[in-house]
């Protein structure tokens, strides 16, 4: 197998070319150069320390591609496997939030993790080049799902369904640029909470945020913060500014990189790639400093131009109304109204939303994970009408937690904790002191396992007393069940209690509610 | 959105082209014949019906790709959403599944969704053909996973793991041709369980079946058969057959069809297709229909010329050893040692088993699904030494439950029933009997949320009282809770009882407390 491994990964290496090598190390000394000149301008240390992560990243990601494509011994990029204490980790992360949307009444669905490439295409914008496609192998062309939005909306329209309430958990792909330390993959479950039909206004966005503030009091991950906004505000924002209706999408998406880069950068975009007018740029960027509550609303819908624009105004005086419900909710304090919240995606109608976890502070954890949004949304009463044979519109409006960034933090702090997990349930191990009992075993365990207790035993002939009662030490199983002459001869079963080193004969016929008792609590 | 999806349509056509269309055509043709042949032969009704309902999918195929297409409202061939209704169904298969793979004591992992390619090239023999691979967009060549045993070797390997037992529920990707009304699929669920370690023999490989035997009762699927056979005694009879040793692999292949085609039709793809000569073959033909238990087992350690095969008599050995351990577990009585099972895998070393559900007599379902087996599996020792640079072996047994299937008739069963089955656990509706009390009701819901209670309400201004207590009727929720103007001014929220229509007054500090009384059970 080595053999043929080295012979491949030569051959991807080939198949890729010199020219997608040369690109990627041209990648690296350009991000190399950018720190470099961060670091003459004396820039923001945060901006630079995360370039520097993004560098060594890139580095790394060169090295794992030569080294080991040897061995064919790796996931594919930007992907993980998640070993038995992770599994446990994302196990009650997913209980958490299940029960938040079950809290709210919501039904479950599932659909294929492919579409077919066209119900994917002009619904994501600039962001469609991430989307992975299936290789043409003869019959449908087929795409990944990039996120679970879409497909919701064509089972919507296809099943002609105009009024559900959803959560649907499952992977989504996106051919991003991996931050894996911080939680970022090309692999990623997203976490969605929807609710569609024609419904009185602001009623049910103002519980999908309610849904986020839950979620992340419940896990307990630090102080956060909702930001929220409105794409009618947004484009309301962009006419009175001078920006070109058919600039509207492309410079959305400028200010969509507000949380990551500084706002220099993001006028420069807009003026020097997308051709608008320095002047637009500069009253753009007076709005998206703006934040607050209640209070920047009335201000707003005083302000003597935005007030003048029908959609601003009409996003504005909905924004007031959500506010007033999220008073009454009780969760203001976590929400702040954001003109620089613009989010990427181009299917967005009306409320959009985003949850930061605001700095890390963690005792446990030395160089805590810088984590960015871990929960977003919005309202889309477009995207159904797109699929529907006559264009009926179903209003929607949802939620996506981030599950991933939330289990870095998780795991890293479980790690930092040295707190014990356990991987199984196993409620009693069945085991021998004498040789030759593997036939006991086997019927005492039988019967056990019918009788639905969670029991394990070694798969040997003759294990040793001793290396049984290290199995129950090493994995947490609470008692053993010993098979000896004696006992068999008394019609008894020693049930061993492994905290306490306590021992006592059990009559066959109680074991097993001794053992129910012994371990229910 | 109508006219982008009818061109993409026609340009999907035309991409395919006339050839693939003609092709397609031409295969319902010669289906068409195969029927008719059939029925001119008077061939075995069973079979006859078989072929007929692979006709009239062929025929539904072929008219769906065409009409649908205009609007691209469809999942991918051999793919299907799950509706709320169908999640609840298969929560429940999964949930038995679960606590059977948690009682005995196996940990939880998992991985991605593709691999490299590489990863899972060499391991599937005939099927390889199947695998969906991902497009070339640069970077790393990937595949869909085809199921979970390939990933789980790669992951043993790649983490250096000699020593677990886990479970993987996943789906997996396979371009089959569909039969989506006898539950087969292109993306599909499996239910994995295995067992990775140096044992003591046949240990492991008894607990696998013994897992089956409990899920497939536990389901109440109705009569089922485990077949179980060994790769070691295929291998010597196809030796002692006069089988040359580069013919094992694709004569073993041939013999996997026995399930689903008559004798004379194997007999002749052997001799025909893959040049063996046709008295191995009459000798392969007097093995194959050999089934039964321990005196099987028995008569074959005696047979002259299999007892002289080294590799035939390890394997009927530990087939004994196995039937012993099976004795034990007061399981035989469903477990058929049968020589015609060989199961299509490449990467089989030793047992190897099949579980298949009998004749499927249920009064509620009118017309049978026929379904083929329901899980599967068999012992791999050889597989993650592939993986391993060290070339360094990890013996594995498995089993997969092939769960498509099993919810497949649950389904039907379940519409034929007429049972009700809730897909939502709320527990109560907020309701107002008079206008304007938007506001007390989101304060109470908000209240009961935070306290933990599953609550809805209508999504308007001012419901009717009548809408309100409709919804609870049609979606099984058992409580309202009723705030009315003279209810706030008491202190007090009226509760009543959906079912009995009786109604109470609570005090709002006992409210949480006495939803969870009368909602407990």
């Amino acid at each position: 197998m080595r053999g043929v491994g080295a012979a491949a990964g030569r051959a991807a290496r080939a198949r890729r070319g010199r020219g997608a090598a040369m690109a990627e190390e041209a990648a690296v000394r350009a991000q190399a150069d950018t720190v470099r000149r961060l670091k003459q301008d004396n820039a923001d240390p945060d901006q630079i320390a995360k370039e520097v992560a993004k560098l060594l990243e890139m580095k790394a990601q060169l090295g794992e591609d030569e080294g080991k494509h040897k061995f064919v011994l790796k996931t594919p990029k930007g992907t993980r496997d998640y070993g038995p204490k992770q599994m446990a980790i994302r196990e009650r992360v997913f209980n958490a939030i299940i029960s938040c949307f079950k809290r709210h009444g919501a039904e479950v669905i599932d659909t294929p993790v492919f579409e077919l490439k066209e119900t994917l295409t002009g619904k994501y914008g600039e962001d469609s080049k991430l989307i992975y496609d299936l290789k043409d192998q003869g019959g449908e062309l087929l795409s990944l799902r990039y996120d679970l939005t879409v497909p919701f909306a064509r089972y919507l329209a296809m099943n002609k369904i105009t009024n559900i309430k959803r959560y649907h958990i499952a992977k989504v792909y996106r051919r991003d640029n991996p931050a894996m330390t911080r939680g970022r993959y090309r692999e990623f479950y997203q976490c969605d909470f929807d609710i569609a039909g024609q419904f009185d206004p602001m009623i049910p966005d103002a519980e999908c945020l309610k849904i986020v503030h839950e979620i992340l009091s419940d896990l307990e991950l630090g102080d956060f913060l909702i930001k929220v906004n409105d794409r009618r505000i947004l484009d309301g924002m962009f006419a009175v500014c001078g920006v070109p209706d058919s600039k509207f999408r492309t410079i959305c998406s400028s200010v969509d990189k507000l949380d990551k880069v500084p706002w220099e950068e993001v006028r420069s975009e807009m003026v020097g790639e997308k051709g608008l007018s320095p002047e637009a740029a500069d009253r753009i960027g007076e709005y998206v400093q703006l934040h607050g509550g209640l209070d920047l609303i009335e201000q707003l819908l005083q302000d003597p131009k935005l007030s003048q624009n029908k959609l601003a105004k009409e996003g504005l005086e909905d924004m007031k109304l959500l506010f007033e419900y999220l008073t009454l909710f009780g969760i203001t304090g976590k929400i702040s109204f954001d003109l620089s919240l613009a989010r990427g995606l181009d299917y967005y109608t009306g409320v959009i939303f985003e949850a930061v976890l605001l700095h890390q502070e963690n005792e446990h954890v030395e160089e805590p994970v810088s984590v960015g949004s871990v929960a977003g949304g919005g309202r889309y009463d477009g995207l159904v009408g797109m699929f529907d044979p006559k264009g009926r519109k179903v209003p929607c409006v949802g939620v996506s937690i981030g599950i991933e960034r939330i289990f870095s933090i998780l795991e890293q702090r479980l790690e930092a904790s040295e707190e014990k997990i356990r991987t199984t349930e196993t409620q009693v191990l069945v085991a021998s002191a004498q040789k030759k009992l593997l036939e006991e075993r086997l019927k005492l365990i039988s019967e056990l396992w019918d009788a639905g207790i969670k029991a394990e035993m070694l798969y040997k002939k003759n294990p040793k007393l001793l290396n049984q009662l290290q199995y129950c030490e090493e994995t947490g199983i609470p008692l053993v069940a010993i098979v000896g002459e004696q006992e068999l001869k008394d019609g008894v079963v020693k049930l061993r209690i492994v905290a306490s080193r306590e021992e006592v004969n059990v009559r066959r016929e109680s074991l097993v509610e001794e053992i129910r008792i012994r371990t229910s609590q």
